[in-house]
């Protein structure tokens, strides 16, 4: 569009390349939310308004198709950035800039009727839709793969363990069924989102595309939101923040639900436990040997980083008059960042569940630390009858005392009672025989799609 | 139950009557979410545990009657919170007593198979239910009369207002549509609240149940949640922290959404302002002639909170294991200070509707503040045919100019140009003529329900 | 001072005992920040400001005597609770009670030339200084505690921990003494936090008080600030909020300080680990053999709690005007609630090292859980001179895959190797031989005081 | 260094600009932050380590001397970012390029027996203190032109606001003093903060370092600290966050300071109030009158971002085992936008302040707003010994009353009461001779340097 390529008026030092973020640094979402990509979809909100113009009889199609070919490459994002210090936002340099690409014919059709908060709200849903496109492909895939692991491990035990110790047995079929239940909740919350585009002139009453010529500025609404692939609004929504709130909420819930699989994932990969290990643990600039679990790492790292974020914008629906003074200008960063936060995470969640490697057996082996207590509950309740209440609890809080100082197993300990010869003791201790409902409980979890 | 009524074991100089608490103090949220009402509710699910246990003849029915028969009243609440310590959580401590309560006969039904998260989750979940079904009331009584307000004020033009300086009209039924658009929103956010009971026992796998002799564990669940009048779940939730999260957005868009219409009211009861005023404005200890909007003010202190209060929440979904070591714990009184935070709001935001008073003609007197600037943008449109854009531009430039120094209309200022004798500029320059949309926004904006 | 006691308007079902607060329901600071203790406190300010009066003569003393008489418990707490609804706050109604209570002759002497602020405020400072007191001593406690433990495991090696895996030896005497360092960091923070007395009138300009005939006003600032035990503000800080701001940095500090050191307990009580255990764990109401980690998990809790709280401090500082509506009422309970949850985790810290037990033959026993990786950074160092760099490198490679593989000690491995023969693999690998300067960096870090 | 230059491993379509940063893009601080600056620190941290060890006789200086000669830009900052993700950091793939890029001579001697977190760490401390050196500059200079307004404005009398409404009168000056000492406590904070370097090797025992030869690492921690110019670090603090968590405060404390400012901007330069207008205020894209307070604006949003952010990193401070997993890495880029938006922030402020129109007449004017109430406190305490208590305040109501129904000024009304004859109703009714201690207060506050 340009004759001359844009000059970068400075230089590349300044270029944010992610250093500081492995989290998103390089996955498909880096490229849908980077400066570019907004630069892309600020100018693409811009086409369809001249668009939608166009295609009501309000601009000639010439002029739609001259703002339609801008592409972002022929603009200099950074300058733009610059420039948007003077008036607090980047979309009056794009608009002057703009108008100077498309020359003076089809200048005047550019941004007509509009705000600068209707083009930046609506790139931001823009870019929300293509990464929320990637966050849900990825948590499908991530659900499809826990599924996989779930049905796999339906009858692996393993030690339920509360308040960090070790409390009865569950199965790590359980478990991965839990993780996907909370991915798919997250799916569905994300799914169920609704992104509207903006269009509401300089304070939310359409009253420029009236005086421009329009008819039913609702038309022009509609036309523009059609255009872009997005909601048709209601009200324009300067200040009501519904859609941003909305964005906050299910991708801090995204954040937390991936984020409880990667405390599992940590927690289960310690050394000690190595009951699950990534499928290719990071390396270390220290330590040749270890193989650190990065993924969960770095999406613990988004899960404390998530509740912050969307602590400010749910701050800024408190927005006041028709467009406020701070409250919009605090949402454009944070918005983003949770976004290719949360998509990296998603992004992170499907490798490490696809190439998670399970140890069933350290998993067997650990029934078996605490001698046997692992199932003191279920003693406790099938002695009562035999025993009566007091007898059996003083007789089990014996055992378990001698079983511990004399570390030895707690069945044997028991198999010396007198009083308990009756009972089938292997039976009753074998931490495999009491998962409860875990097997029915994984099925049913399994069923929902 | 007791045959004397519980000792208090200390002075009630430690009592909280909700003295730092205005904003909900005295509500009807209050009462339903105070320690006594939360006991009750610890009471509630271990009732409707025994009852349900008793329905699948598990156990007595008689012991159903003695453990539903026990109230609140009947236990020293500040005992329990004093021992909670011990374990980390007032279950424990509670089971105790309660089991002490319905004597030696019916004490081993009490808490039978249950872990202290099935309970407290549970009766977070009921305080949620009983004070969200107040929420819901307020915001309903809220935006019924917000929509009293938009339709008498359909047409009662106002200026615009964005970065805090006057922008072009809007009205003041726009607005308040607007506001009440906010309010539906957090109503069915907060009506779409899925609460489900909780019960899984010590690591969520039901054994115990099992082991106490229920053929399918399943079905308890599904008659415990009956009882409660709560959602069954899907799976134990113990660290599934879906429907916490949920309420956290709920609750904390909720607040941003109140917390923009008292931001609304504060900055347009300004003693320069003065365009709207609480029917019944607070005191002051110093000054007696002043009239606070004191409503609007601890709305806007609820939204101030709510976030940091979300926030943890939400980060609380990072439970590790089977039941969490903080992660828990973490979430019991900030789940309990947002529901009553938010329902003082909604209740007071009710008032604050109810009463507004609306002043149209400071409204409308305001509209001449900028000598008419404020429908430049028209100006600039209407003028480029007859002008050509440049001069017409560069000459409602100098008009403005003159007009702000000269203090006098713009309409004057125009009036006195030859080549706009053609235009009916007193239509032109009437604020009351260029509020575009604003009518038919209301107007569909209302017909929502 | 009042004939018959005060009315109780309500049933204590509403008061709070801290049911849901385990962190500090019962412990020193839950008396010192009740609701009972604030009113306390706003009487302790109004005292004062009536006896700073009377000592410049602008009052008898007989009226500063009869202000002073009044306690907390003449006055109904509840009943100023639900008024201070009315003005958005409860010094509104406490001054009418006290001002009821002093009797006609002293009642124009009561809260004379103040606002509501300034007795809040200073109300907020008084309770802030009281509950600090405490933690400073907790915390003191505590490091000595932790002192000791690290000077008794100065050379109790055990695995150094990082990205969960087992990196290099550490000892538990060092990571005690960083436990310590940061315990006292918190405490020379919160020991320099300056807590002013508020007073500045109406609108922070001191003019009521000359209009009562003070002829210094600031004499009278100072000597109420003398009478409270208070630091002398250099201005009114009623939108300056320096003070509230450095609490909530204190605050959160600390609890971040013990929240980093409930964190290792947690990991390292762990049932595979168990290199630590609490002295009395907590129970559990399902399962009787646990012993939980609960002051570190209640200690954990607080620390979750702690940055979202002081967020909204932190956000509170944006007070517009000379008293702002809403963001100092969003400051009472979220200031009083990190009060006393960081109080409570300090004492819960103290309880927590105290009675610590650690398990030292399990930590020397972990170390060989790598096979002897757990040196192999020493390895690499010291093979390089020897083989070179790269034959270095690959050699240690292959030997710790072996090890691993065939779960042999990698000293044993190496041992097979004829080109290492001259060296000591014994002591090269023995990981109590590689802590590097573990022992000065303790000896050091005990230094401080 | 490298022969050839960088290649940039994909196209500049994700560079990042500032796109969305108003408040920071093209500030100085802009430029110590970006991607760029921040691998420049991480080079500048690898070759001090190789320079203090080059001291110490550990490593030649030839090696010393190579490592330093690597710049930023002979890397591939894009490139080392994507790498990053394997291990969760970005210094594992500058070591290896750096490694590349000296040689094979000199690569044994890059990084030698240090662990990422040491380069990191000490990175994010150079960023900060190149930063903090611009937001102290800033302030300074803010501080600067605020004394100069408050010394100017000392007696510009205009209303004091509480709560929205007119209270009794106050100065400009007094406001800008306020505002003065609000920096001035920024700037001791941020000027008190200690930043140190970070070196300890892979568990933090500086064990490496021994094998390497030195005999006292001490000593090392010293020379690199000393070569970077930072603070020598007591302890190495991988997990304890002292200096992160002081940066989180200081910088969350100076972004409320200026946000008090900015709010208060904000509100005077409202067009009903326009007491105060920025020097040259922001343009729009659709209303070419207005000229909106836009520095304003991006300090109020950098206020509503920064408590979000330092909560995240006091949240940090929560970092389990030698090295965490996850809290660390969730550190690096809200500490990184602190900074720059806290450095904006200053930038903007100082440019705020120096260009700030008062407009006193309009301060004067807007004291007869309320008909003279912004005096009554004052009648209420003069007329009192005239009247007694009851009689004055009874009149006085009944006058305010009049004084709004009739439009009238409150002394005309005043005068018309016989009782009052004797008094200087004309003096006693005048607001600026009712502005108590603000010119002393204002003095006082100026001393302060």
């Amino acid at each position: 569009m340009t004759a001359a390529g844009p000059v970068r008026s400075e230089s590349d030092a300044e270029a944010e390349a992610g250093l500081l973020a492995p989290g998103w640094a390089g996955s498909p979402a880096a490229s849908v939310t980077s400066d570019g990509a907004f630069l892309g979809a600020l100018l693409d909100a811009e086409a369809a308004l001249t668009r939608a113009q166009a295609g009501l009889g309000l601009a000639p199609d010439s002029a739609a198709s001259a703002v339609s070919a801008v592409a972002a490459a022929d603009l200099d994002v950074r300058s733009i950035a610059l420039r948007a210090r003077g008036g607090g936002n980047p979309v009056i340099p794009l608009v002057a800039d703009l108008t100077a690409a498309v020359g003076k014919e089809y200048g005047p059709y550019v941004h007509r009727g509009a705000t600068s908060q209707d083009i930046l709200d609506t790139a931001l849903m823009l870019v929300a839709r293509r990464t929320l496109d990637l966050v849900l492909a990825d948590l499908e895939r991530t659900a499809r793969a826990l599924g996989r692991l779930a049905a796999a491990h339906r009858d692996t035990v393993m030690p339920g363990r509360t308040l960090t110790q070790h409390a009865v047995p569950t199965t790590f079929g359980l478990k991965a069924a839990g993780w996907r239940s909370l991915v798919l909740d997250a799916r569905d919350r994300l799914a169920g989102l609704r992104l509207p585009a903006q269009l509401g002139g300089a304070a939310g009453t359409l009253a420029a595309f009236a005086a421009f010529g329009a008819e039913d500025p609702g038309a022009l609404v509609a036309a523009y939101a059609g255009e872009l692939g997005l909601a048709e609004p209601a009200l324009p929504w300067h200040t009501l923040r519904t859609p941003i709130a909305d964005l906050a909420g299910g991708l801090a819930f995204t954040a937390g639900a991936l984020g409880k699989m990667a405390a599992d994932v940590l927690t289960l990969s310690r050394t000690e436990i190595a009951e699950v290990a990534e499928g290719s643990g990071g390396g270390s600039s220290a330590m040749p040997h270890k193989a650190n679990p990065v993924a969960a790492t770095v999406i613990a790292a988004c899960a404390r980083r998530a509740p912050g974020l969307a602590a400010t914008l749910y701050g800024s629906m408190v927005a006041e008059d028709e467009r406020p003074a701070g409250a919009w200008h605090a949402e454009w960063e944070p918005l983003r960042e949770l976004l290719r936060l949360v998509a990296g995470a998603a992004h992170n969640a499907a490798e490490l569940v696809e190439g998670l490697r399970v140890n069933a057996d350290a998993m067997r082996d650990h029934l078996a630390l605490t001698h046997g207590l692992i199932v003191s509950e279920r003693l406790a309740v099938e002695l009562a009858p035999v025993l009566g209440r007091a007898r059996a609890k003083e007789l089990l809080s014996r055992a378990a005392e001698r079983a511990v100082a004399k570390n030895r197993p707690l069945v044997d300990v028991l198999g010396e009672e007198p009083e308990l010869k009756e009972l089938d003791l292997v039976e009753l201790t074998d931490p495999t025989r009491y998962t409860g409902s875990a097997g029915a409980l994984t099925d049913r979890a399994l069923e929902r799609t």
